[in-house]
């Protein structure tokens, strides 16, 4: 139960929740932070929101086969979990559940659940099925720590829309907290993924938060939208990008489309774009800024 | 919060989880029993065993749209919440949980949840979309009730096979019972559907019961499965049924194909039929019934 980092790690159901129900004969709450590992400081920030919400906290580190699809980068997702549980242990987490795929998907499982409508835009366009393994894995996840809450980061806007969504939804008695993207000092967006870059798409890969802040000041100073995110999709294209899912402007409640009388109403700009491997993989990034459209006058 | 049977009844999720609170904060558990109302024996002795193995009992009455297809009987299903209410009061029933359509699907509500392979058999291919919307609100109703345990009838044989795959497959935290069919004295299922037959269609629907039996009692005895299945078939049609959905036998485990090597394994008969109205409507009733193969020599 003990490792170098004096964190405790289980791997099953039942060693979990006998830790869990541990706390709760003692009155304890639980806050959770489900992550794929490969940990990096936005992680870590949920971790502690989460502790600063709840007595105890729980960190999941699982790379969910079933959210990614038959072309995508589950091979490559980086496995770092001595580094993740030291991390955890010295940001103050109480356990670390690490199961296997065959404890989360034995033999003969066969439930999925779909969200509509928010899964099938930006990301759920560009990456099909990838939402139904996002939610039936978050479900499951809730249901195996049994948490009070659990903190999503703002940097997977979508996927946050979509918990919310699914909590709402199922009844699920857990509260949604988010927390705020944590950046690189140029504006990279953390992700597990930036490891996978080389020194010259790192580069390029910091133009993505510029272009969603410039995108995002032009929109709130109420510049028609489509020109704006055309001519921001060609500068990432220029920048080095060697391909974009999407550059939108949507709504922040439900992700709906941008309402040209929406003035006041919090908004968002969402990007994906990828950069090429020369092995022909490639690494898919993702990232959102919020703005406001101007009021009407 | 009362009414003349004295049964408090709640409306709400909010309303319900409150109660339920009240009761695990005083240390006591809790049973509950899912129904669309109507209530009959069948539904009682759910009851019966949801006290039998915890401190406290709800149950439900939901008659859920979603589980319903375009051409089934979801309007003329019958709705009898005051004589429902005072059964359950009867049978030491502490709390009914009655909330409308709104209530569990509001608007924007977009989640469902499938189980693949035992839904696709059966009732499943007769019945598409059926099971999602039997698992989508078994799933809402525990997480909004929190139960330790939950108690279906084996007369829904698949319900039942669906449910324990649902509970396993997204760790939900409730221990599922089986309680055994309670018929008529002639041997007819009971089903609020019963009450929508015509004298001559109840004389007809106490049929279905005798050839499950007359089958099991032939597979038992080790004659070929095929033969037998067809001549129980004819038969029902014979005795005046309008339609057979299917006669079928199969193991116990996952509702998989009767093997025939399978000698001493837990097996079930399962039939759908149905009994038309003269205004264009029908009457669909199913039963089962246990049997084993014998052992090979």
């Amino acid at each position: 139960m003990t490792n170098a980092s004096a964190l405790p790690v289980v791997r099953t159901v039942a060693a979990l929740r006998e830790t869990v129900a541990g706390w709760r004969a003692a009155g304890q709450s639980v806050g959770f932070a489900p992550t794929m590992g490969a940990l990096h400081e936005g992680h870590l920030s949920l971790i502690d929101a989460a502790r600063g919400a709840a007595d105890r906290c729980v960190a999941s580190v699982f790379v969910n086969p079933t959210q990614f699809g038959p072309n995508e980068d589950f091979a490559a997702y980086p496995r770092t979990e001595d580094a993740d549980a030291k991390l955890l242990a010295g940001r103050g987490c109480d356990l670390l559940y690490a199961p296997s795929a065959d404890e989360m998907y034995p033999a003969g499982f066969a439930t999925e659940i779909s969200v509509s409508g928010v899964t099938e835009i930006l990301c759920g366009a560009s990456r099909p099925g990838h939402f139904d393994g996002v939610a039936t894995v978050v479900a499951k996840l809730f249901n195996q720590v049994q948490p009070d809450l659990a903190v999503f980061g703002e940097k997977d806007f979508q996927q946050l829309q979509v918990i919310r969504r699914l909590v709402a939804d199922l009844d699920l008695p857990v509260r949604i907290l988010s927390a705020p993207t944590v950046r690189e000092a140029d504006g990279l967006a953390m992700s597990s993924r930036n490891r996978r870059l080389t020194p010259a798409q790192r580069e390029v890969a910091a133009r993505l938060n510029r272009v969603l802040k410039a995108t995002a000041e032009a929109l709130a100073a109420g510049e028609p939208a489509k020109p704006v995110l055309n001519a921001g999709a060609d500068v990432l294209k220029e920048a080095g990008f060697d391909g974009v899912d999407y550059l939108e402007a949507r709504m922040e409640d439900g992700l709906a489309p941008l309402q040209e009388g929406a003035g006041g109403q919090k908004a968002r700009v969402l990007a994906a774009v990828r950069l090429n491997h020369d092995d022909g993989g490639d690494v898919r990034l993702i990232d959102n800024w919020p703005f406001t459209r101007p009021q009407a006058r």
